[in-house]
């Protein structure tokens, strides 16, 4: 079993990959492209994608990537995102005058970064940050990335849990070439089109609220082409094995242009 | 009158500017922050803002500086871009090797990249991406960025219209201090927060279901502090001195926790 993750080694994807999988061989790719790639083409068992932060929000490329593939949703994990300001050994914290890391970790610690007065830098990676910092052997810089990237590029930490907020999670889904039939509590994660029509998202809503279906997100995102048209990704309480799972589908069918399933999995509860 | 805007001279913002208020004084800025700072302050009369590409998606973190600050949407604008590759004058298309420009325009222009066969670069801006090409004198990168910036910085265009969907616009939002009330055809633009609880979406939407007022856009967004809670952001046809808009609202009132009008303004009738 080969699991595929995004990310240098030291990644918060990898740290997801090993809570969620155990002690399993991983394969780190380089873009999210690459993670589908290597599920559909059968070299790894599985793959491990963020979809979205409860601070930041969704990662919409992950959106368009589970619509482009033909993948499954076999699973889901939440990881409670610590981030580390993390330099060279032997620096201190007062001779930092640059922080890099990805985009989204620079925003989590936006007001920390501006109370500690220095210059951000956006790079392709938290870990990748730590890497390339090592790489620099700038003094002067810190990275932005997880403990575990720190042991890895045997670097220093700075200072833990540099995070603005707290409430710091990151939901990821595995997936897989073939479905999943979970056993009890489950969730469904379906996408479909509408028709361009006042009341056509109530009226699809309607097919859950009739029968005290439980929607935990709904995410819109465009349809290329045909601009001011979206795509409807929503995620539900409930196996596609469920009766009124299988009727509340067959009802949204009736106003649906398009519908697919992504994949019913086992559900599990965060708040 | 004075606009505020995102970005380098040349910048897609500039253009949609000046296409919107005509030939008006400018001031570029360097973040989206500091567009709703200046207008906040008074420093500018206006700020024009993206909030939605056709192609990418949602400005996320435009939506999140509605919020938390307490300026109006007075107007809005649907910018076609059109893509230009630029490079130093002289140089032959065959002789590029590196492409940089705002990770955005990469991705709207990714499969003729991918054609082109070149490295790809992300910058933080389309028109400094231009610039720093200028600066830099390299002969073997180019730019991607509009045809206005090319003109700006006296750089030659390669190739324009290198998008690779044709749908490519972008929708602009005008923000002032004091709010406007449209005559005839208008748009307005709310945001609210809902009880986390089954069906909660389902009644929010059958208060303009209910009263057939066409919704054109919903967008979530993460509430920080309250994982897995979520605002919601909906324009809808209407003005709020329309008597039907202000009974939904009044309705929308008993099920959402927070409540706040954005902005009534003229709607552009795009499709």
């Amino acid at each position: 079993m080969k699991i595929a993750f995004q990310g240098e080694p030291g990644a918060y994807g990898e740290q997801a990959t090993f809570d969620y999988f155990g002690q399993v061989e991983t394969s780190p790719c380089e873009s999210f492209d690459d993670v589908f790639e290597v599920v559909t083409s059968g070299k790894c068992t599985y793959g491990l994608i963020p979809i979205e932060n409860s601070l930041a929000g969704s990662i919409h490329q992950n959106y368009d990537l589970l619509l482009r593939h033909n993948l499954h949703i076999v699973g889901e994990y939440f990881l409670r995102v610590r981030h580390c300001l993390i330099s060279l050994p032997g620096v201190e914290k007062s001779e930092i005058k640059k922080v890099i890391s990805h985009p989204q970790a620079l925003g989590q610690c936006a007001g920390y970064l501006r109370g500690l007065g220095v210059k951000v830098e956006p790079v392709y990676d938290t870990a990748g940050s730590v890497k390339m910092l090592k790489a620099s052997g700038e003094r002067t810089t810190a990275a932005i990335a997880s403990r575990r990237a720190a042991a890895i590029y045997e670097m220093q930490i700075l200072q833990e849990g540099i995070e603005d907020n707290v409430e710091n999670y990151t939901r990821f889904l595995a997936i897989a070439l073939r479905p999943v039939e979970p056993e009890s509590d489950a969730k469904t994660s379906i996408v479909f089109t509408l028709k361009n029509q006042p009341g056509a998202l109530f009226k699809a809503l309607s097919v859950f609220a009739l029968r005290d279906i439980d929607l935990t997100k709904i995410e819109s995102r465009p349809l290329a082409g045909t601009p001011w048209n979206y795509l409807f990704y929503i995620d539900f309480a409930g196996a596609m094995t469920d009766e009124t799972v299988r009727r509340a589908l067959s009802h949204l069918g009736e106003y649906a242009l398009m519908l697919r399933v992504l994949g019913s999995y086992p559900r599990v509860n965060m708040v």
